[in-house]
């Protein structure tokens, strides 16, 4: 792994602004990604060019968000064996192998396991319909790792223009007052982000929004993050503790909740960041509209609801230490689970690529994902 | 302002274990308190001696929680005119002049008004009755701090009786998990505290806890402070970020949560730490008990409703600068209320040492402010 500038050379590239982000990129011998521990003091890109450090640049949060999770751990797949030289069969044993590994970075996020079997699939395509040669397969592959790429752009895309007639639905302000939590945003996708899409999309449609960013604890992916690419983006943004956003809704300063999601179960339960859930059942008391804007590629009908999502729990010293200063006195218990799960019942509608899905969502999720022209 | 060590010479005094905390003692010359900003990390004890320092403690939470503060700032007063030689009219105008100081300390803190218009109304009692020198009402004015400071204690101590009582209707297990937000514990009072003191005197009740402290942000008095006062008063304790509150009771593993006042309503509405409004409404959601716990000094029957009470909003940098580190890009606007009012609606009970009042509160609050019998 390298940390690169601007011109692949050193450390700390500043990033022009008027230009949106890129998360992530192929250099054409690396995957290139910001990494997004280092925000927002600092931007730095680093050069991923193996499977392992694919694995823990997942892992450590050096790529985040569900979709740039499932771009990256394809690329990850495809590093992984793309210096292989054996018998085709012998490689797919291998990209299997490679494949089991970079699905134990993050076992919460169901991108990556759909990544990962989309990359598999094409794989054993290729495999079964032509006498190909490992060498050709790994093309394939890397091709298929860049359509990946591209459709995520042209999904976020398709999800900023659903959000955006949504959010055109709710009141009649001129500009709209927008709560998010951690960052489901360009920096959580390839460009135009997730939960965030809408306003980046309704913005370039001529709609104005304030954008009040969740720190979100304990990594402040919010602060950090949300922050730092809305206003990269020139989007008015406000950062809050946690604990405020109650307060906030209160006052009836905010018309719409918009979080992204690392799962959505077949019911329409949504895993997503820890604090996800409280923000739900606050928004619920104040009767402000609760929407999720995720692609479909996190909708997992395999799931029937959200008790049956695995929670991962995190380091101790996350909470217990922010910024490496201690902040509880030693020896005490932590409680520190990246997710929760918001039950469908507080979910006003979940926004994706193929249209926006309402309750009941069993059926409406099934819908969608069925016939993408259903949500439309 | 000078820091001592246990035998008044240098730093980090530590606390023996098996003692509970004195928040806050008098020296014979000098009010002596733990520094609450220096917490976890390291037990030190600032004597203050005039009320420039008061002020500067109580503003920058050296000393918090709204007993505590009460008492100090009444010391604080004191200390402001203990030196005064001339006539004690003047010395009464000198007085006022440094209660109305000291009152900028905490706007939205009613214990210190309290404190405050408490030692004025002796003072001038004492200079209407007799004919007292200066000296004299100084002296009266020292033996009324020190009578609220063993008031306190008896104070917790009554609420804590009144609260354990009220606990053991709270579902039949042999242990109850308690989850608290900010702190209310012996630091932010004298001995017992208000929010804690139901677990501490059901302890010695026999009764069993295991507390869960929401860390609350920003200045993380939950993990730093009530976390502290529990592993050194022996009470197992979990710390966990604000907004993992939710998926702690999600789970069914909160049976109470127990909470603080600054100040309280005669309709029952409660300005507390901020947070504390979400905190209400997830324990809504899932039917757990939500208890405030707070001394009848807490209870403003001046003030109407929750609307009425001023909201201290602190400095940006508590939140943008956790630990002196940045967490969000350079020039982002900050959110930062201090205190936030949950609405009488989400209040199951609220304990005082004159014991616990109910819904409606208009009513049963009055009745407990006109006759200390009447919630016995």
């Amino acid at each position: 792994m390298v940390i690169l500038d601007a011109k692949g050379r050193g450390k700390n590239q500043r990033i022009q602004s008027g230009t949106m982000l890129q998360t992530l990129t192929w250099t054409g011998d690396a995957v290139r990604m910001i990494d997004q521990t280092k925000l927002p003091a600092r931007t730095e890109y680093v050069d991923i060019t193996d499977e392992k450090q694919m694995w823990d640049a997942i892992k450590r949060l050096v790529v985040r968000g569900a979709p740039a999770i499932g771009v990256a751990a394809a690329f990850g797949a495809y590093l992984g064996i793309r210096t292989f030289s054996g018998e085709p069969q012998t490689m797919l044993l291998r990209l299997s192998e490679v494949c089991d590994y970079l699905a134990t970075s993050r076992p919460t996020a169901v991108n990556l396991f759909w990544a990962l079997k989309r990359i598999q699939a094409v794989a054993l395509a290729q495999l079964e319909s032509e006498d190909f040669t490992a060498k050709q397969i790994q093309k394939c592959l890397l091709d298929e790792c860049l359509k990946m790429l591209a459709e995520d752009q042209e999904i976020c895309r398709s999800i900023g223009r659903h959000g955006a007639e949504l959010l055109r639905s709710v009141g009649s302000k001129p500009s709209h007052n927008i709560l998010t939590h951690c960052n489901a945003g360009s920096l959580a996708a390839i460009t135009y982000g997730t939960a965030l899409s809408p306003v980046y999309v309704g913005i370039e449609q001529g709609m104005r929004f304030h954008v009040f960013a969740d720190e979100t604890r304990p990594l402040l992916q919010g602060s950090r993050i949300t922050a730092y690419e809305l206003k990269h983006n020139n989007v008015p943004v406000t950062v809050l503790c946690d604990n405020m956003a109650a307060s906030l809704m209160s006052e009836g300063k905010i018309d719409a909740v918009l979080v992204g999601a690392d799962r959505i179960a077949a019911n329409g339960d949504v895993a997503n960041k820890i604090g996800t859930l409280g923000v739900a059942i606050v928004a619920k008391h104040f009767n402000v509209p609760f929407f999720v804007v995720a692609p479909t590629s996190t909708i997992d009908l395999a799931t029937a609801s959200g008790k049956e999502i695995p929670i991962e729990h995190r380091d101790s010293v996350e909470v217990s230490h922010p910024f490496g200063t201690q902040s509880t006195p030693d020896g005490i218990e932590i409680f520190n689970p990246a997710f929760d799960v918001t039950p469908a019942a507080l979910v006003t509608a979940i926004v994706t690529e193929h249209g926006v899905a309402k309750a009941p969502y069993t059926e409406n999720l099934f819908a969608i994902m069925s016939n993408p022209q259903a949500g439309k």
